[in-house]
């Protein structure tokens, strides 16, 4: 094991940075009303004019960021979501304190929210091996939960409920940090109530 | 060589799938009119309601993303561009035509626009190897260039011009792909006219 690897494993901490777009003008009502709907407490978070940042166990840190954005896409407007998951190499320490919560979820009431959503994910597996492979054997896992996948140019679209999708991408996420110990990246665009069509429009 | 490196080589056509936020009620017009004044002819170009693909040499996709930015920011609404710039593994074909194209770029113009932005950008050079220190090297390139650099979770914060930032990602963009012959990820999101004060706001 390298150093590189050796410095890795110290903190086991996942996080996402994400930011919402409401398409509106009114578009920081949209944010600071989800804000209010939404219980962080089980997270670090920290947010900035260019996105918000959260860490802490995998299980909390999707439940926020769900919550997140279907409470921002339940007033209709056009809003979407745009987040970099990650976990592992290189590690550092801000909200290692909320490693130790329980694995409750505070925001369980998010799946009630009926929202059909298009979007995108991406699968970045750092530090070598056969990724490709790693890559396919989770899309497939993807199909077996009710979400529709199709192949785009790098990365591949997810159509259905929201609530899905992201229980799908949490499941993903999971597998492969249970399975691949190093430094794990994905990346997904999540869009409601968009005005076009679904697929290409030009 | 393993045969995921072998398949990697065959078609070194740069992409990038981005969509631009405008955060207004007249969000179509903000896109409609930018497309209107970018000159997307020597790039292959795909829009669906997700994302839209532009795909050829790395000096036309930067071009034309950096073009349609910073004429949609110039609208002075608050705009974000969510991008992932790609090239390697795993290629296929679409637009390896717009290959052929000269260098001789489209959107110069571009450059009469100034915008002062705050974004971020993370690098993943897929396939393994030494990857931190390659991403290291290439932030340190960022700050020779007249762009404010920070460190954020998870990416690198930049400020400054809008054009001096988006030099700045195809400057790191061509190095490592000169360097670094696999599969080369670099996503980014940069925004102009945010009503957020610089940095942190919670």
């Amino acid at each position: 094991m390298n150093e590189q690897a050796l410095n890795c494993i110290n903190s086991r901490i996942a996080g996402c940075s994400f930011a919402i777009y409401p398409m509106t003008d009114q578009f920081v009502d949209v944010i600071t009303t989800s804000l209010k709907n939404v219980d962080t407490s089980k997270v670090w978070i920290k947010t900035t004019d260019v996105e918000t940042c959260v860490r802490g166990k995998i299980t909390h840190v999707f439940d926020v960021t769900k919550a997140l954005f279907l409470h921002a896409a339940s007033t209709g407007h056009h809003v979407v979501f745009s987040a970099t998951y990650s976990i592992g190499c290189p590690g550092d320490s801000d909200g290692d304190v909320y490693l130790s919560t329980d694995d409750h979820r505070l925001n369980l009431n998010t799946n009630n929210l009926q929202q059909e959503v298009a979007g995108k994910f991406s699968l970045y597996p750092l530090g070598g091996g056969n990724y490709m492979n790693i890559i396919y054997n989770q899309i497939e896992e993807m199909k077996l939960h009710g979400v529709k996948v199709s192949s785009i140019h790098y990365a591949t679209r997810l159509d259905g409920d929201g609530k899905l999708i992201f229980d799908g991408l949490e499941r993903v996420f999971t597998n492969l940090e249970s399975s691949y110990s190093s430094h794990l990246v994905m990346t997904t665009t999540i869009s409601a109530n968009s005005p076009s069509k679904k697929g290409e429009i030009l």
